[in-house]
């Protein structure tokens, strides 16, 4: 009976223990709750208050354009604490969007500390590294073994394998890229609306029927220029990617930019390489639209008319419009910034 | 002079009210990962007492049953406290999946309040009985519009339409399932696997060609026993939803369930709709692996031979044997539990 009477006695405190530690872990959790929403106030106040005095500082009739300078980046500076420290965490973020509500329920996709913010970004960078060359390398295989292998003729199975690829991958930079905006990131919705319409596109494309022999080389024009400009694709990611983040670095270093900032498509800027990648982007989104294009001749004067063709056609321009108009919006609102600046420090000069 | 010397001076103390906000964040969440980090330890040691505990009880001698089971009944409200209260978000979860990593990156899914893990538990409830009711409808309206409309010959594009929806649903299940389970849910990984192939063959059977006249009867004889088969499994969906929600309040009203089980496909009980849920779910299994077998003949005696149709047909039969044998491994831990119960209770009585 000795030893039931100790187990006994063991129990009791066992459950008094766990009452115990329920009721720190609840008293902790509120605190930390009302700290963090005292703290939250401070640090939205500030952001506002950063704000007001930027727009002041440009009303202001300054004469001396070196101390208008040397003020508009002290406030850049106090901004970067906020936004790209430990606070940056209790600044509002971006709501959740229906896509991520959609597969992933109510649950909270924001990062409770910086470092963790940081990694996502992160991978997301090296995510579309890995995306780019493949980007690259699997069309490329594709196109090869069709004129060493198959003869002229691309099979249904491998190009579906690509298709269901792409939808996977479309998938998880929509997912990465709705998580970074929950962030804080300022990546434009077009970029993600591009995703999802890319997505419908794969799924659609899936389902297309690829026509082989008799004819072959007339059949598959609309999937071989589909390839050759996922290639071109590949070859524009894998610039980007480099340009982005040698320019984010270096806007970091000087403190104009937060390090969750993301620049996908967006090219507009003052050092050498935009004039390579500028181009590169624009003969892209045209060579986008004329595939549009030529798969509508297809399906309207063509022989087999499949609602596919049509479709794929539609969604082609319609993103390439898009991705130009996007494109175009982000390089004037740079250039009007900068004009901006240019007008304010010519008046000031006047005065 | 003066407006501008008054703007220098806010500058000036913005920057440093910014620093002080940084800081005092940093602060905040240090300070709150070291309490954390303590109570968690706590948690942790009273998780594997209770557990230590529980074993050293079934091996003492005890000759009064009321009293073991007391003891039993009392260690498991002890369990209760921790694992379903705010101190259930400091024990450790199960490890974020390859599946989530994937598509998400390495964001964190685990939520920080209890009462947000219940939520996502609810949404997950309401998202299956949303489902459950489509997963009946959809399919229901297909058979009835081929023979009341398309004169017994289904079109591709409705059904392809509704394997997209199935591909998104699948996932969306998938995608949920997974976080509860990083949430502290103990869902058997089975489950989330049989998601993860019914994605495949979702996606799979897109691409599967549907044939039309001539001979429609024949042709499509493997997709209407696959639309019957999804009725069917609606109807056990509703009737599981039922049965767990049901059961699952039974027993946290008992204090013997935490709220975060899920208990998808299990169906052991002891209460009266278990029996009719038991025989639905094997039926369906064996329906499941009658349809797969079904395709498989297709494919090798009939006139057509296309490789999605024996890849249907295996991923089935795989399907349905892997749900028979969790179907059965849950009842069998269920019935060893209660006899191991019986003859602990047995030997007891002897002593």
């Amino acid at each position: 009976m000795e030893d039931s009477e100790k187990i006994e006695e063991e129990i009791a405190k066992v459950i008094e223990e766990a009452k115990d530690v329920e009721d720190s872990v609840s008293a902790h959790i509120s605190k930390t709750t009302i700290d963090e929403q005292s703290l939250q106030q401070r640090a939205l106040s500030l952001h506002s208050k950063i704000r007001s005095l930027r727009s002041s500082l440009y009303s202001l009739p300054l004469n001396n354009p070196t101390l208008l300078h040397k003020l508009d980046e002290d406030l850049e500076r106090a901004r970067c604490i906020i936004v790209d420290g430990d606070a940056a965490t209790l600044l509002p973020g971006h709501a959740h969007g229906k896509f991520l509500r959609m597969f992933l329920g109510p649950i909270n996709v924001r990062a409770s500390k910086k470092d963790i913010q940081l990694k996502v970004k992160e991978e997301y960078n090296s995510y579309r590294d890995r995306t780019a060359l493949l980007f690259l390398l699997f069309p490329a295989i594709l196109l090869i073994l069709r004129s060493w292998v198959w003869d002229g003729c691309l099979p249904a199975f491998p190009v579906q394998i690509y298709q269901a690829w792409l939808l996977f991958l479309y998938a998880g930079l929509a997912f990465r890229e709705n998580i970074l905006r929950v962030n804080g990131s300022d990546i434009r919705p077009w970029w993600i609306y591009h995703h999802y319409c890319a997505m419908v596109m794969a799924l659609v494309s899936i389902t297309w029927e690829i026509k082989g022999q008799p004819d072959c080389e007339n059949n598959q024009i609309g999937v071989q220029l589909f390839l050759q400009w996922a290639m071109m694709q590949g070859v524009a990611m894998l610039l980007q990617n480099r340009y982005q983040r040698q320019r984010l670095y270096t806007r970091i270093a000087l403190g104009k930019a937060k390090r969750m900032d993301v620049v996908w498509g967006e090219t507009a800027g003052v050092d050498g390489q935009v004039w390579l990648l500028c181009p590169i982007l624009f003969i892209l989104q045209g060579f986008e639209a004329y595939v549009g294009l030529l798969l509508l001749q297809t399906a309207f004067v063509g022989v087999f008319y499949e609602w596919q063709v049509i479709f794929c056609g539609v969604l082609l321009i319609l993103m390439a419009v898009g991705n130009f108009i996007n494109t175009v919006q982000t390089l004037m609102v740079k250039s009007r910034f900068k004009a901006k600046m240019i007008k304010n420090k010519g008046k000031q000069r006047l005065n």
